[in-house]
């Protein structure tokens, strides 16, 4: 076991890119729910797209050796047999000297083999003087010249975007399967955590912010969320919670209960499962040193620090982009540019922080500030632009040095 | 009236921007569900938080009197009365020369007014030994730190952020005002167009891509949207569809039948208004020329073109981020980046184009290349990684010229 190990942010950034995409079961979702999901198998369209051939302009749909020789000064004679709007069925086909009339996305007559635009003719009741000749197959859209019948038109793990539903949607496709979301299920520990349906606190007690936070923060990566309550420092109720949890979810998050107080129950549940394996206990980051992460059978557990703006620090840190890695959900870029600092940042030796900061203007120069409250204060968390990364040996960031600020 | 005035992107820009935010209600929504959501009223705290003196650290409240003069060779032994642990209602006073234990969180005895930190002590039974001196107010939050009773700690229109969520979660909050989202009603319009509902295709016809693609990207702007349905090319039928639809909403996004071809109805049905007031017809790009955008009976309405790919290019150039305005969801950042041209581009002159493009690697550079399928093709959008922007009186771009992507 490695208990109380604690590792660096690198190390633990590794140890959660090794572990594999869980095995996970599928689903039919229909075309309208399936943005962001992935695809559990291939797609093959049962349809040719388009499945008859088309008009791609206003014209005249006509034999195109009718038209050879038509010029400005040389027009040709057409007789207009039809007019095909988009949704027509065509009703006649050409003879020489013929053509019909066909909208943009109309069907052209079976035997027409090219399209005269509109702007190229002039139209005298039911005849067509054409000024330019077409070769063969203009601006006929030709069947399948999208989507070919039988083609695999996706592969299986594609991630669905609007582009894919658009696939689907033209080659008639109501429905596809999908992996289904992994289940996270979420608890906040604490004899001091209520939850905001108490209308007067007691001395002591504060509201449960992860319930609320976190839980929206884990919802946004793609994964479906469950949330199980708030459960007192009590080792029974913790290990009854963590048991129901495992039962119940691919992914446990817990957090509070995580460092080596006294009222800290989380290690100590995980430390009576058998094939617990825990892979991290701490990392060398402040805020939020005391996280744990463990496989316990076969399920993924975290346990993240308590307080709100560390457990929210954390999570993007570490877990967010490892839940979007689980759930096919497209990674988090982290956004960052750098700027000056303003004024003297500290930090403790041997400890990787993740430092909230502000960003002012200074004389029309914008600057980096840090927040003075600390993960204590939720207004930590409402204040910050970002953070920026202090190395575990600096302890001293000066006025002026440049440091990249990483966006919330 | 502007009828089929053709304007320039910037000019369409402008226009738009000069829309103010529509009138909308207010309604309470649970904080859970107010992410994203924009407050409709200041929201006032009713409690402190925290609304007791806490500790900042684990170690021992004192009275700070009591710790002066203590060194490591100068040890100051205090009694031990009570441990109060996070969530615990502390239960007795101090006297001199007497302390408490505090875990992290936990509320200090009422006259404490330090706490010594647990690596400065050392414990036998009831009694702890000191190590370092405190000045009075160490590691003691005082009440209203983060957060001051009756203090307005959120102003009317902020964005609901999870920072934001944080923050009514603290002060147990547990609904918010917020503005009702806007509503926008959608239609597909065109006689060949079928949903995904019918099994065979006849010929002419076409599955419906917009009530899918446009229908979720509109979703993503925050307005909540209802499918009307796909409208034939008939005057009444589409007259009736947009009566509707401004009955029942705030905006109104129609897609087809905006060109000048025959069965093209949309422009005929507005011009029939008396209060009709058509702001831009038309407007300088490629694809998606034939768009509208007017105000009747006070609402707002869209007639994109028909055909998907140039439905969502209009949809993202121009009415993506009026929608975001609208909803005060967080606008969309166009993301690009500048690549060399990897095969010669053609545009028409006289319009803007937008033009789909693929990012492809040549010996190890990423350069641009031209998507060969045009709008008529939902493989356009499908492959298409971005698009390049080409001005009004280019007609070929070249091979090694260098041009920003925008992607999608």
């Amino acid at each position: 076991m490695k208990f109380l190990k604690t590792i660096s942010v690198d190390e633990f950034k590794i140890i959660l890119d090794s572990i594999p995409r869980l095995k996970v079961e599928e689903e039919i979702v229909s075309i309208g729910e399936s943005f962001n999901r992935i695809l559990s198998r291939d797609i093959e369209s049962k349809i040719d797209v388009p499945h008859f051939r088309k008009s791609r302009m206003d014209g005249y749909a006509v034999l195109a050796e009718d038209t050879f020789g038509a010029e400005e000064d040389n027009l040709i004679e057409l007789e207009i047999i039809e007019a095909i709007q988009a949704g027509d069925i065509p009703q006649k086909r050409l003879k020489k000297g013929q053509c019909s009339y066909v909208a943009t996305g109309a069907a052209v007559p079976g035997n027409a083999d090219g399209v005269v635009m509109v702007e190229f003719s002039e139209r005298q009741e039911n005849k067509v003087s054409i000024s330019k000749a077409i070769t063969p197959g203009t601006y006929v859209i030709e069947i399948g010249h999208d989507v070919k019948k039988g083609s695999t038109i996706l592969k299986k793990d594609t991630l669905i975007d609007l582009a894919t539903m658009g696939i689907f949607a033209s080659c008639g496709i109501k429905g596809v399967w999908v992996y289904t979301q992994p289940t996270v299920s979420l608890m906040s520990t604490g004899n001091e955590l209520v939850s905001q349906e108490v209308k007067n606190l007691e001395i002591g007690k504060i509201y449960d912010v992860n319930s609320v936070v976190l839980r929206k923060a884990i919802e946004n990566t793609g994964v479906l969320v469950k949330f199980l309550g708030v459960i007192k420092d009590n080792y029974d109720e913790l290990k009854n919670g963590i048991e129901k949890a495992l039962e119940n979810s691919d992914i446990v998050i817990l957090s509070g209960g995580t460092s080596k107080g006294e009222g800290d129950l989380g290690p100590k549940v995980l430390e009576g499962y058998n094939d617990i394996e825990i892979l991290i206990h701490g990392v060398k980051i402040k805020p939020g040193k005391p996280i744990i992460f463990a496989k316990v059978k076969k399920k993924i557990i975290f346990i993240l620090p308590g307080y709100p703006t560390s457990a929210l620090s954390c999570f993007y840190v570490f877990i967010d982009n490892f839940l979007r890695k689980m759930s096919g959900y497209p990674l988090r870029d982290k956004f960052s540019k750098e700027f000056e600092i303003g004024e003297r940042i500290y930090s403790t030796v041997g400890r990787h922080e993740f430092k909230a900061v502000k960003i002012k203007e200074e004389k029309g120069i914008k600057k980096i500030f840090p927040i003075k409250t600390g993960s204590e204060a939720i207004s930590t968390m409402f204040y910050a632009d970002g953070y920026i990364e202090i190395e575990e040996l600096e302890s001293i960031i000066d006025k002026g040095d440049k440091r990249k600020v990483y966006f919330f």
